[in-house]
Protein backbone atom coordinates (compact mmCIF):
# COMPACT_ATOMS: atom_id res chain seq x y z
CA UNK A 1 0.00 0.00 0.00
CA UNK A 2 0.96 3.48 -0.24
CA UNK A 3 2.94 5.44 2.36
CA UNK A 4 2.71 9.04 1.54
CA UNK A 5 0.96 9.49 5.12
CA UNK A 6 -2.25 9.13 3.51
CA UNK A 7 -4.04 5.98 3.89
CA UNK A 8 -7.49 7.02 3.25
CA UNK A 9 -7.29 6.42 -0.66
CA UNK A 10 -8.72 3.49 -2.24
CA UNK A 11 -7.12 0.10 -1.28
CA UNK A 12 -6.97 -2.68 -3.59
CA UNK A 13 -7.06 -6.72 -2.70
CA UNK A 14 -6.49 -9.12 -4.66
CA UNK A 15 -8.02 -12.75 -3.87
CA UNK A 16 -6.31 -15.42 -2.53
CA UNK A 17 -8.53 -18.22 -3.12
CA UNK A 18 -12.27 -19.13 -4.57
CA UNK A 19 -14.76 -20.64 -1.67
CA UNK A 20 -17.50 -23.10 -3.67
CA UNK A 21 -20.74 -23.83 -2.15
CA UNK A 22 -24.17 -25.04 -3.18
CA UNK A 23 -25.42 -21.66 -3.35
CA UNK A 24 -25.83 -20.33 -6.85
CA UNK A 25 -28.11 -17.71 -6.49
CA UNK A 26 -28.18 -14.96 -3.82
CA UNK A 27 -31.90 -15.50 -3.09
CA UNK A 28 -32.93 -18.64 -0.77
CA UNK A 29 -29.61 -18.47 0.89
CA UNK A 30 -28.98 -19.18 4.15
CA UNK A 31 -28.03 -16.10 5.71
CA UNK A 32 -25.60 -16.72 8.62
CA UNK A 33 -23.38 -20.01 9.18
CA UNK A 34 -25.64 -21.14 11.69
CA UNK A 35 -28.61 -21.15 9.50
CA UNK A 36 -26.23 -23.35 7.21
CA UNK A 37 -25.73 -26.05 9.65
CA UNK A 38 -23.57 -29.02 8.05
CA UNK A 39 -24.11 -27.45 4.57
CA UNK A 40 -20.92 -27.98 3.34
CA UNK A 41 -18.57 -26.20 1.13
CA UNK A 42 -14.54 -26.02 -0.19
CA UNK A 43 -12.21 -22.94 0.62
CA UNK A 44 -9.84 -23.19 -2.81
CA UNK A 45 -6.95 -21.66 -2.15
CA UNK A 46 -4.40 -20.10 -5.16
CA UNK A 47 -1.18 -22.30 -5.28
CA UNK A 48 1.16 -19.32 -4.70
CA UNK A 49 -0.04 -18.98 -0.85
CA UNK A 50 0.29 -22.90 -0.21
CA UNK A 51 2.85 -22.40 2.32
CA UNK A 52 0.36 -19.65 4.61
CA UNK A 53 -1.74 -22.95 4.96
CA UNK A 54 0.57 -25.11 7.33
CA UNK A 55 -0.63 -25.29 11.15
CA UNK A 56 -4.70 -24.11 9.70
CA UNK A 57 -5.70 -27.79 10.78
CA UNK A 58 -5.62 -27.44 14.14
CA UNK A 59 -8.32 -24.78 14.20
CA UNK A 60 -12.43 -26.45 14.18
CA UNK A 61 -13.51 -22.89 12.95
CA UNK A 62 -11.85 -20.30 10.72
CA UNK A 63 -13.31 -17.25 9.44
CA UNK A 64 -13.35 -16.41 5.87
CA UNK A 65 -13.36 -12.76 4.83
CA UNK A 66 -14.32 -12.16 1.35
CA UNK A 67 -15.70 -9.55 -1.11
CA UNK A 68 -19.72 -9.88 -1.40
CA UNK A 69 -18.94 -10.05 -5.18
CA UNK A 70 -22.75 -9.73 -6.34
CA UNK A 71 -23.37 -6.72 -5.00
CA UNK A 72 -23.58 -3.62 -6.94
CA UNK A 73 -24.17 -0.97 -4.94
CA UNK A 74 -25.16 -0.21 -1.04
CA UNK A 75 -28.02 1.88 0.94
CA UNK A 76 -27.17 3.49 3.70
CA UNK A 77 -30.28 2.33 5.26
CA UNK A 78 -31.99 -1.69 4.63
CA UNK A 79 -34.64 -3.63 6.15
CA UNK A 80 -32.91 -6.66 7.03
CA UNK A 81 -34.13 -10.35 6.64
CA UNK A 82 -34.99 -10.73 9.92
CA UNK A 83 -36.85 -7.49 10.45
CA UNK A 84 -39.30 -5.22 8.88
CA UNK A 85 -37.89 -2.10 9.82
CA UNK A 86 -35.34 -0.07 8.36
CA UNK A 87 -31.87 0.08 10.24
CA UNK A 88 -28.33 1.68 9.49
CA UNK A 89 -26.89 -0.61 7.54
CA UNK A 90 -23.50 -0.93 9.73
CA UNK A 91 -25.87 -2.19 12.61
CA UNK A 92 -27.23 -4.99 9.96
CA UNK A 93 -24.99 -7.64 8.53
CA UNK A 94 -26.54 -6.93 4.99
CA UNK A 95 -24.10 -7.74 2.09
CA UNK A 96 -24.88 -4.65 0.24
CA UNK A 97 -22.54 -2.50 2.52
CA UNK A 98 -20.46 0.87 1.06
CA UNK A 99 -17.19 -1.75 1.27
CA UNK A 100 -19.28 -5.14 0.67
CA UNK A 101 -16.83 -7.34 2.74
CA UNK A 102 -18.51 -9.96 4.47
CA UNK A 103 -17.09 -12.35 6.90
CA UNK A 104 -18.03 -15.89 8.28
CA UNK A 105 -16.82 -18.13 10.81
CA UNK A 106 -16.90 -21.85 9.35
CA UNK A 107 -16.24 -25.13 10.60
CA UNK A 108 -13.54 -26.53 9.05
CA UNK A 109 -13.65 -30.49 8.35
CA UNK A 110 -10.00 -31.63 6.82
CA UNK A 111 -7.77 -30.11 4.60
CA UNK A 112 -6.68 -31.83 1.33
CA UNK A 113 -3.96 -29.79 -0.13
CA UNK A 114 -4.86 -26.26 -1.11
CA UNK A 115 -8.88 -26.80 -0.36
CA UNK A 116 -9.90 -26.76 2.90
CA UNK A 117 -13.44 -28.62 3.58
CA UNK A 118 -15.88 -26.55 5.33
CA UNK A 119 -19.03 -27.12 6.57
CA UNK A 120 -21.80 -24.23 7.68
CA UNK A 121 -21.12 -21.63 4.25
CA UNK A 122 -23.27 -19.15 4.25
CA UNK A 123 -22.25 -17.50 0.85
CA UNK A 124 -22.25 -17.75 -2.83
CA UNK A 125 -20.43 -20.46 -4.98
CA UNK A 126 -17.56 -18.53 -6.43
CA UNK A 127 -17.00 -15.67 -3.55
CA UNK A 128 -13.31 -13.86 -3.88
CA UNK A 129 -11.78 -14.97 -0.76
CA UNK A 130 -9.79 -11.97 0.86
CA UNK A 131 -8.27 -13.36 3.94
CA UNK A 132 -8.61 -16.85 5.74
CA UNK A 133 -7.98 -16.46 9.57
CA UNK A 134 -7.91 -19.24 13.04
CA UNK A 135 -11.24 -18.80 15.06
CA UNK A 136 -9.56 -18.32 18.82
CA UNK A 137 -12.00 -18.28 21.19
CA UNK A 138 -10.37 -16.29 23.82
CA UNK A 139 -10.15 -13.81 20.84
CA UNK A 140 -13.23 -13.88 19.10
CA UNK A 141 -16.28 -15.20 21.42
CA UNK A 142 -18.08 -12.90 23.49
CA UNK A 143 -21.35 -14.97 24.37
CA UNK A 144 -22.58 -12.15 26.78
CA UNK A 145 -22.65 -9.09 23.90
CA UNK A 146 -26.14 -7.35 23.84
CA UNK A 147 -27.29 -7.48 20.13
CA UNK A 148 -29.17 -4.15 19.95
CA UNK A 149 -32.28 -4.78 17.59
CA UNK A 150 -31.40 -8.63 16.99
CA UNK A 151 -31.38 -9.76 20.68
CA UNK A 152 -34.53 -11.15 19.90
CA UNK A 153 -34.23 -12.18 16.06
CA UNK A 154 -30.70 -13.25 16.18
CA UNK A 155 -32.02 -16.89 16.43
CA UNK A 156 -34.11 -16.58 13.31
CA UNK A 157 -31.38 -16.33 11.29
CA UNK A 158 -31.22 -20.11 11.13
CA UNK A 159 -34.57 -20.57 9.68
CA UNK A 160 -34.95 -17.12 7.73
CA UNK A 161 -33.34 -17.11 4.29
CA UNK A 162 -32.62 -14.77 1.62
CA UNK A 163 -34.54 -13.29 -0.98
CA UNK A 164 -33.74 -10.41 -3.35
CA UNK A 165 -33.46 -7.76 -1.91
CA UNK A 166 -30.15 -6.79 -1.93
CA UNK A 167 -27.89 -6.74 -5.36
CA UNK B 1 -17.18 -3.90 -8.58
CA UNK B 2 -16.60 -5.69 -12.23
CA UNK B 3 -19.28 -8.00 -13.50
CA UNK B 4 -17.77 -9.93 -16.21
CA UNK B 5 -17.46 -13.32 -14.52
CA UNK B 6 -13.89 -12.82 -13.19
CA UNK B 7 -14.33 -11.50 -9.67
CA UNK B 8 -11.07 -12.31 -9.41
CA UNK B 9 -8.88 -9.80 -10.34
CA UNK B 10 -7.38 -6.94 -7.75
CA UNK B 11 -10.77 -5.34 -6.32
CA UNK B 12 -10.78 -1.87 -4.69
CA UNK B 13 -12.17 -0.37 -1.07
CA UNK B 14 -12.48 3.23 0.11
CA UNK B 15 -12.41 3.40 3.88
CA UNK B 16 -15.21 4.70 5.62
CA UNK B 17 -13.08 6.25 8.60
CA UNK B 18 -10.56 6.33 10.75
CA UNK B 19 -9.42 4.49 13.95
CA UNK B 20 -8.00 6.71 16.59
CA UNK B 21 -6.26 5.13 19.53
CA UNK B 22 -2.76 5.73 21.94
CA UNK B 23 -1.21 3.95 19.76
CA UNK B 24 1.12 5.60 17.35
CA UNK B 25 4.00 2.99 16.86
CA UNK B 26 3.69 -0.53 15.86
CA UNK B 27 5.53 -1.93 18.49
CA UNK B 28 5.00 -2.29 21.86
CA UNK B 29 1.30 -2.64 20.90
CA UNK B 30 -1.26 -4.94 22.44
CA UNK B 31 -1.56 -8.07 20.06
CA UNK B 32 -5.92 -8.96 20.39
CA UNK B 33 -8.54 -6.73 21.63
CA UNK B 34 -8.32 -8.83 25.18
CA UNK B 35 -4.69 -7.51 25.79
CA UNK B 36 -6.04 -3.84 25.49
CA UNK B 37 -8.70 -4.07 28.00
CA UNK B 38 -10.39 -1.00 29.11
CA UNK B 39 -7.84 1.32 26.58
CA UNK B 40 -10.06 3.29 24.74
CA UNK B 41 -10.17 4.77 21.28
CA UNK B 42 -12.30 6.55 19.08
CA UNK B 43 -13.53 5.21 15.74
CA UNK B 44 -14.77 8.45 13.58
CA UNK B 45 -17.13 7.42 10.63
CA UNK B 46 -16.86 9.97 7.40
CA UNK B 47 -19.75 12.09 7.30
CA UNK B 48 -21.22 10.72 4.49
CA UNK B 49 -21.69 7.44 6.19
CA UNK B 50 -23.75 8.82 8.75
CA UNK B 51 -27.06 7.47 8.22
CA UNK B 52 -25.50 3.96 8.10
CA UNK B 53 -25.02 4.44 11.76
CA UNK B 54 -28.40 4.19 13.09
CA UNK B 55 -29.36 1.23 15.13
CA UNK B 56 -25.44 0.69 15.95
CA UNK B 57 -25.51 2.25 19.50
CA UNK B 58 -27.84 -0.98 21.19
CA UNK B 59 -24.85 -3.46 20.59
CA UNK B 60 -21.77 -3.81 23.36
CA UNK B 61 -19.36 -5.14 20.79
CA UNK B 62 -18.85 -3.93 17.29
CA UNK B 63 -16.63 -5.92 14.62
CA UNK B 64 -13.89 -3.40 12.88
CA UNK B 65 -12.89 -4.46 9.26
CA UNK B 66 -9.89 -2.56 8.80
CA UNK B 67 -6.81 -2.29 6.54
CA UNK B 68 -3.11 -3.09 8.31
CA UNK B 69 -1.72 0.21 6.96
CA UNK B 70 1.41 -0.41 7.47
CA UNK B 71 2.75 -3.46 6.63
CA UNK B 72 4.55 -3.16 3.43
CA UNK B 73 5.52 -6.86 2.55
CA UNK B 74 4.15 -10.35 4.11
CA UNK B 75 5.49 -13.64 4.33
CA UNK B 76 3.92 -16.96 4.21
CA UNK B 77 5.53 -18.37 7.13
CA UNK B 78 5.87 -16.66 10.28
CA UNK B 79 6.78 -16.52 13.88
CA UNK B 80 3.99 -14.73 15.90
CA UNK B 81 4.25 -12.56 19.24
CA UNK B 82 2.57 -15.48 20.92
CA UNK B 83 4.98 -18.36 19.76
CA UNK B 84 8.76 -19.59 18.75
CA UNK B 85 7.76 -21.47 16.29
CA UNK B 86 7.24 -20.35 12.32
CA UNK B 87 3.48 -21.01 11.28
CA UNK B 88 1.88 -20.48 8.26
CA UNK B 89 0.30 -16.80 8.02
CA UNK B 90 -2.78 -17.78 7.86
CA UNK B 91 -2.97 -19.97 11.23
CA UNK B 92 -1.45 -16.74 12.55
CA UNK B 93 -3.51 -13.44 13.23
CA UNK B 94 0.04 -11.44 12.16
CA UNK B 95 -0.45 -8.36 10.55
CA UNK B 96 1.31 -8.40 7.37
CA UNK B 97 -0.98 -10.71 5.33
CA UNK B 98 -1.31 -10.99 1.79
CA UNK B 99 -4.14 -9.23 1.90
CA UNK B 100 -3.50 -7.20 5.43
CA UNK B 101 -6.80 -7.06 5.98
CA UNK B 102 -7.69 -6.76 10.35
CA UNK B 103 -10.59 -7.24 12.36
CA UNK B 104 -11.15 -6.33 15.88
CA UNK B 105 -13.73 -7.29 18.24
CA UNK B 106 -14.07 -4.05 20.09
CA UNK B 107 -16.31 -2.72 23.09
CA UNK B 108 -18.72 0.19 22.50
CA UNK B 109 -19.14 2.70 24.86
CA UNK B 110 -20.80 5.56 23.32
CA UNK B 111 -21.48 7.43 20.28
CA UNK B 112 -21.73 10.62 19.62
CA UNK B 113 -22.67 11.58 15.95
CA UNK B 114 -20.39 10.01 13.50
CA UNK B 115 -17.71 9.28 16.40
CA UNK B 116 -17.87 5.99 18.61
CA UNK B 117 -15.74 5.86 21.55
CA UNK B 118 -14.76 2.17 22.28
CA UNK B 119 -12.15 -0.21 24.46
CA UNK B 120 -10.16 -2.70 24.05
CA UNK B 121 -8.48 -0.85 20.89
CA UNK B 122 -5.29 -3.07 19.71
CA UNK B 123 -5.03 -0.80 16.49
CA UNK B 124 -2.70 1.68 15.30
CA UNK B 125 -4.19 4.65 15.37
CA UNK B 126 -4.75 6.05 11.75
CA UNK B 127 -6.01 3.01 10.92
CA UNK B 128 -8.49 3.37 7.66
CA UNK B 129 -11.51 1.52 8.17
CA UNK B 130 -13.07 -0.37 5.65
CA UNK B 131 -16.16 -1.67 7.62
CA UNK B 132 -17.93 -1.85 10.77
CA UNK B 133 -20.72 -4.50 11.91
CA UNK B 134 -22.47 -5.12 15.33
CA UNK B 135 -21.06 -8.27 16.81
CA UNK B 136 -24.07 -10.73 17.54
CA UNK B 137 -23.32 -13.59 19.76
CA UNK B 138 -25.55 -15.97 17.76
CA UNK B 139 -23.44 -15.46 14.64
CA UNK B 140 -20.27 -14.76 16.23
CA UNK B 141 -19.43 -16.69 19.59
CA UNK B 142 -17.80 -20.56 19.79
CA UNK B 143 -16.93 -20.63 23.06
CA UNK B 144 -15.79 -24.08 22.54
CA UNK B 145 -13.94 -23.87 19.25
CA UNK B 146 -10.06 -25.71 19.35
CA UNK B 147 -7.40 -23.14 18.22
CA UNK B 148 -4.87 -25.49 17.24
CA UNK B 149 -1.37 -23.83 18.16
CA UNK B 150 -3.02 -21.08 19.82
CA UNK B 151 -4.90 -23.38 22.02
CA UNK B 152 -2.03 -23.07 25.13
CA UNK B 153 -1.07 -19.73 24.83
CA UNK B 154 -3.67 -17.42 23.44
CA UNK B 155 -4.43 -16.11 26.73
CA UNK B 156 -1.15 -14.74 26.81
CA UNK B 157 -2.31 -12.28 24.27
CA UNK B 158 -3.32 -10.58 27.33
CA UNK B 159 0.27 -9.46 28.23
CA UNK B 160 2.75 -9.97 25.47
CA UNK B 161 3.37 -6.94 23.37
CA UNK B 162 4.34 -6.30 19.57
CA UNK B 163 7.48 -6.27 18.77
CA UNK B 164 9.04 -4.63 15.32
CA UNK B 165 8.82 -7.98 13.58
CA UNK B 166 5.72 -7.26 11.13
CA UNK B 167 6.35 -4.06 8.54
Amino acid sequence: MQDDGNYLGPLSFTPIGVIHSPFTKTAGMPIQPNGARGIRGTVDIFEEYRDGLKDIEGFSRIILIYAFHRCRSSQLTVTPFLDTTPRGVFATRAPCRPNPIGFSTVRQILVRGTTLVVEDVDVLDGTPLLDLKPYVPAFDSYPDASAGWLEQVANDAESVRSDKRFK
